[in-house]
């Protein structure tokens, strides 16, 4: 089971930035391209008031400040350039929220821009939903449901990604989830979102190493009866760890893929390659991970 | 608005050491000097019970061990090599303090040794008074005067420095101060420390980046009220990510060099060179800030 | 005084994974043997369900994972290369445990394991006791007793070491332990561990920089009273920064050294030099101190 795709993480939430221009940017491609890694996804367009492209939508309706740097344009050039998929991810507004109608009204919009502004690239391929949940959230899916139909409307039907987690023992949630919680949340939320959400990736990283491959079947199932795919989000972060957060043990990436591969997701991604797995990363264990990684795989 | 100056931070509080001896300080100098540095000051000589240079006085007073290295003389060899001028920055008890009259006549000792061992260096160009402060608070203010003076009397004047930071939202204080709260105050500071304080740099990093013009606007106008320069110390730091601290995204820097710009600040200083901004950086992002930061002023 | 011993972090408890594959590993070696090294010490064969060989005991008995590669077998082959005496840790079920008597049983049965996996290396040179204790600790005791006897008795009496901690003000132990405290507690303990454990090798990290002697002096006096070898674990990561853990200052090393010199300790180990001391550390600060460390005594 390989890493095919990865996140890009800016504008970040809570990992360090690493100031990188469109050389390292350039060269972090390269290094994807090397392993297999086809598709990339914005994790957000912007954060609170920063923004990875000029938008006059979030400038207007969020005061964001207008970026230094076209980040979505420079990804796309990119990622035609690398033979990659390039997904948009949207507008997270976190604690800055307004009314929640607002919100979706505003991320609507600026979908629209971002359609406008960069639809005719041959690598713009699909949309990706930023809100990450665990359980039901009312918000959430009339976000998801109204976001994702008018992102594949207005782009003949780009497929649209979500990328939501597991409650579990290692989750901020108050008590950890059960299976049968889990099961019974998602199959009402998938079910409430069908025909505006393609493909579902459920971040590997809240539960126990020996409760995942239990997690992955229950998903799998799930997105089949819903008519989605299922992919699994391998976190090539630890969590285990006291700094929040470095790249992960090879050993531990390592089992959650052979998981993924027995439960027969169709593909793999990963939050995220250019920090936690990159031999450009600032962190050097993140390049270590990525010749683990190769030596294991052969490549 | 380019960055001119540093903090060296020797002795530190909370920042990794990166264990550099003179051959890593020098190629730092050199580094700083490319970008057009010319002012280095020395965050503290000591804390606690760690010196940065062999301080009988201090050894006898607060039990300080002696150093391995002089610091201070090594930093005024390479400002003398390097062209820069070095403030000499002064000894912070910490929670380890006595009686705040004694820790002033401590200080004050200290100084006068420290004038004794390295005032006849061409590079010896002015004195920082390591307190930080954001709010009204009479310890400081007295041990600013009284230290203030001290140091400029031994000293032929040279010029002392501040560099407090502003209650806001990022602060740890209580509640983030208003405007017109810092105004207030800061009159009544700046009024009790004329004579004995000439540079005033507040710290850039603890209000949003959208606040930050107002406060620096009435920073400049208090220190032309009261006859001292307004210089910005732009922390080159991030204070919004959780591993506290990595180098700040270049983007940050920039909107806080700009608004000092817009503010008609003298100098901006930023806290620090050697670990958030260099190419010698155990920080590779600290490395990938400084290229960031010579493209844009194409240094 | 120089630094002759380190752990081997392989399971990490709280230090983050640098993904060596066995080039990177030889690399390390080849660094310790550069400045006199002679002694690894693995700090655990397994920690929960992480293993550093494939146990089938702790496998079956625990549910820990089979592990992609034998860190054992590898770090006996280095050891054998480098010419190092290897010491092997035993298993820390830490919250996971059952009752005390099953997991004394059950490190037991893995230390014969082990020793018919590993003993006829010639560089298997003697044992390392996992659990790190302060104060009294019966369980802990009863442990040390227990499985000291039993690796001496399978191993034609191989060295037994342990490596306490000093219950100080670095520690979290709810109250700092006193001097006399200190000394009543570990000759009662020392004693009923007598036949059970050579080597006593306390933790030089958990007190202040000038109550270390006082401790190293109490503890040599205690290993001799009681017919033991008293080495320093001069531990190489700083306990005084916010960011757990980094290298630690040369300068602070140097003055635990030093008092280690004076109270005529035997050898001294770090925890530990592959990450925080090593040139190949992902910390590019450990690299410096290993400079430093060469510099000082001229190797």
């Amino acid at each position: 089971m390989k890493i095919t795709g990865t996140f890009l993480d800016e504008i970040s939430y809570d990992i360090p930035h690493q100031n990188w221009g469109e050389r390292e940017w350039d060269d972090d491609f390269a290094a994807m391209k090397a392993i297999g890694i086809d598709t990339v996804i914005l994790i957000r367009s912007g954060l609170r008031r920063f923004l990875s492209y000029p938008s006059q939508v979030l400038h207007r309706a969020k005061g964001c400040y207008l970026p230094p740097v076209d980040l979505v344009a420079l990804f796309l050039r990119l990622s035609e350039k690398w033979g990659m998929t390039f997904y948009f991810g949207t507008y997270d507004c976190a604690e800055c929220c307004d009314s929640p109608e607002r919100e979706i009204q505003i991320a609507v919009d600026a979908c629209s821009e971002a359609w406008e502004l960069y639809g005719d690239s041959p690598a713009f391929g699909g949309w990706y939903l930023t809100k990450e949940i665990s359980r039901r959230n009312k918000f959430a899916v009339d976000s998801y449901a109204g976001l994702g139909r008018h992102c594949k409307a207005i782009s003949g039907n780009l497929p649209v990604l979500i990328s939501p987690y597991i409650g579990g023992i290692k989750s901020c949630d108050e008590r950890p989830v059960t299976l049968e919680e889990h099961e019974r949340e998602w199959s009402e939320i998938l079910s409430a979102i069908q025909g505006a959400v393609d493909i579902v990736a459920f971040q590997d990283g809240h539960c126990e190493y020996d409760e995942l491959a239990d997690y992955l079947r229950i998903n799998k199932n799930l997105a089949d009866r819903f008519g989605m795919e299922s992919w699994t989000n391998c976190e090539s972060f630890d969590r285990d760890m006291p700094i929040h957060f470095l790249p992960i043990k090879w050993e531990k990436m390592l089992l959650k893929l052979e998981a993924a591969r027995e439960a027969g997701v169709s593909k793999a991604i990963t939050f995220e390659f250019s920090h936690f797995m990159s031999p450009n990363s600032v962190y050097r264990s993140a390049g270590n991970l990525y010749n683990r990684y190769r030596e294991h795989f052969g490549l």
